[in-house]
């Protein structure tokens, strides 16, 4: 049987819009670096007529399906009682289990009733898969050489369920046959086509042991080059021969080699040359603080960040002069310029990015219709301003703005190098 | 043939992990006030194999297929000669399309060359979905009367196609014959378990003609209640009542019931009271700002923030006593208290939420273990502090900690009204 999982997503929730289906895709990226292919997804209904039609085509074709979703206490799931059915198991009270679900509620709350504990009934069928940080178990079957992971729809209880309890079991059953080795170059500074076009020629004299794809995002685009042989010593001395060719044609677009997004290669980029970051922003909200804060360890560079969305923040906290703003508007250049100075006073950084701008829908002009960006960038020896245009939503225009900002920022940083 | 729809997600990067779908769940909101079911979505390679075996299985089931993905210029998309193969399809170049690129091109970069332009060749069997924002138009084919309509992967593209030009395709199309009414409660401040514990005996005497859904994420929980029977005035009718009865249970843990999230919520009681905020987060970095500032209008009432990562930041900026975090460290109560008020005043807004804490995955101890939040609320009547104990990850943890702390800026707030 081919190394091939398949995952399915059950819930009405993930097919009316009500919620995005982020499960499948971390365990897409969670298990990438085991050589696992997710050859399918599914999203169904949380319907028996559903998942059995599934259970069917795929048992027996795959090695490994992996379900999320529908094992809640409430009455609208329904996947426990359909796989104990499908796969003619009883269910029954698992003592253990209900030692744990007791201890979880007395720690959690200091105290709990019969109706938490109603998860303890599982299939005796199944191997039980251990949920340590909330209520609904995992369940594990096997038929016909398939194996059929059930976990909870909850991310974080499915995330740590995956780690601890599912990968280690899976590991031991799979056999590994073909060997990949993969590259994702992070691209920064332009667009898709561009970055095709420069590669034609190379591309065109790729052998067919290679896969090239192209993933742009509000623009930065990720290009993953692939190659599978018998070997993992050929595939690796194959790969490195083609990225050099990248590495060359590419330049310092290239963000990074490892996977690592902007924030985590600015943050490195700091620590390394011993300096310090802060903001200001305006249009933005936040997003440039957020985005450096969700890397661990962003403490050692990053000192804060004045959001300044009032003009009078702008000057009051940031100390920008108000008379600038008064005279040209706070979206331009020489109202970022002072914010980005005042904040680097303010912040005590070294390098401060200030942005302000008109991201939508509302409050865009003639002279500065919506879309409209002025950044400017503080640091030890420049000053530097850029002005974009984004043409997208509210939501998208500011992650544009950060991306391309933290670019700039990048590339200040290299030049310490 | 069921007014039924299916969505198939295109692309490698979906199944490797690379790429979060976004799209498949957009379409989903986006059709579902229209009455539109989706039955199920599919996500698969980019493979000829793969989507014929799907168009062979849904071509003649469904009302609608609608593909995202697979159309941009780039070799490792091949879904345009795939569907036009399918379809029996010639590809000859679209004169108007061709103008078209030429001009999006002059007008981004001011200039194009002829490599930019080969997305003007299309099935002539399709009808062509014009994207006004990008390179890749998309296509609409007809057979066994399921339409089967193509759409780039990029979001924002797709998504002006869908408003633009599928949506007013697909009315014209369908014939609506069961009425739906929905309402989806956001709660607050209550686990999943709890609230089905409290609507336990509610739930069960609800006819088979309404579904409920409990949809968790981390510290909020979505209630929806659907019900579907032959018309309009008799959904609604039936509807109101229930959604009465889950008033009365439930109260002031109601956040919203037209949709609306808790930032949305929050600006609106401060728009109606006329009162400003801003916020001082340590730990969360910007994330209580940026879900604030996604919300457009939010300049009203929302005047900015500091974000004080590094504790000099705290008091240099924020203005809280240098001796009291020295005391009682940055993670307390006495810290964020003066951090609330030190905001309040040099922000110069009605109600400041100050937080500081510890998300990992480094930086705890005994005293103080991972997952430790204190959090100040200022306003202009009281000053109240919570703390709480996050155990997920950091990022989990920051979500939690903004989703804790503006439901109890909000409850705040009710007390204004």
């Amino acid at each position: 049987m081919p190394l091939q999982t398949v995952i399915i997503s059950i819930g009405n929730e993930l097919l009316n819009g009500e919620t995005l289906d982020t499960n499948s895709y971390w365990i897409s990226s969670f298990l990438q670096p085991y050589g696992i292919d997710i050859v399918r997804k599914y999203t169904i209904e949380d319907t028996k007529e559903a998942l059995v039609e599934l259970l069917d085509k795929e048992i027996g074709q795959v090695s490994t399906i992996i379900m999320t979703g529908g094992l809640g206490p409430t009455k609208d799931d329904l996947t426990q009682g359909i796989l104990a059915e499908y796969f003619g198991s009883p269910i029954e009270k698992d003592e253990a289990l209900y030692e744990h679900l007791k201890q979880l509620f007395i720690k959690r709350r200091g105290l709990y009733e019969e109706h938490n504990l109603q998860q303890a009934w599982v299939p005796t069928k199944a191997r039980v898969i251990k949920n340590g940080l909330g209520t609904a178990p995992g369940t594990c079957f096997e038929k016909q050489k398939t194996t059929v992971v059930s976990l909870p729809g909850v991310p974080f209880e499915m995330k740590a369920m995956m780690k601890e309890e599912v990968l280690p079991l899976l590991l031991t059953s799979w056999e590994i046959n073909s060997f990949k080795s993969v590259k994702t170059l992070l691209v920064a500074g332009k667009g898709e086509s561009d970055i095709a076009h420069l590669l034609n020629d190379w591309e065109a004299q790729l052998s067919d042991a290679f896969t090239l794809a192209y993933l742009p995002n509000l623009g930065l685009v990720r290009l993953r080059l692939q190659v599978v042989t018998k070997t993992q010593e050929e595939s690796d001395n194959l790969l490195e021969k083609e990225v050099e060719t990248l590495r060359k044609a590419l330049g310092n677009h290239i963000v990074s080699e490892d996977g690592s997004d902007l924030p985590t290669v600015i943050l490195s980029l700091l620590s390394k040359q011993n300096k310090t970051l802060g903001f200001v922003e305006s249009c933005t909200g936040g997003l440039f603080s957020d985005e450096i804060t969700n890397i661990p360890g962003a403490s050692q560079s990053f000192r804060g960040s004045i959001i300044a969305y009032d003009n009078e923040i702008k000057s009051n906290v940031a100390t920008a002069n108000a008379e600038t703003i008064e005279k040209y508007g706070a979206v331009s250049e020489e109202s970022v310029r002072e914010m980005a100075l005042g904040g680097q006073k303010v912040l005590e950084v070294d390098y401060c990015l200030a942005v302000s701008g008109i991201l939508g829908p509302g409050g865009g002009s003639e002279a500065k219709p919506v879309g409209t960006v002025w950044l400017a960038i503080a640091g030890p020896e420049e000053l530097v301003t850029y002005q974009f245009y984004f043409g997208y939503d509210r939501l998208e225009n500011k992650m544009m703005t950060v991306n391309y900002g933290l670019n700039m920022l990048r590339k200040m940083l290299l030049k310490g190098e």
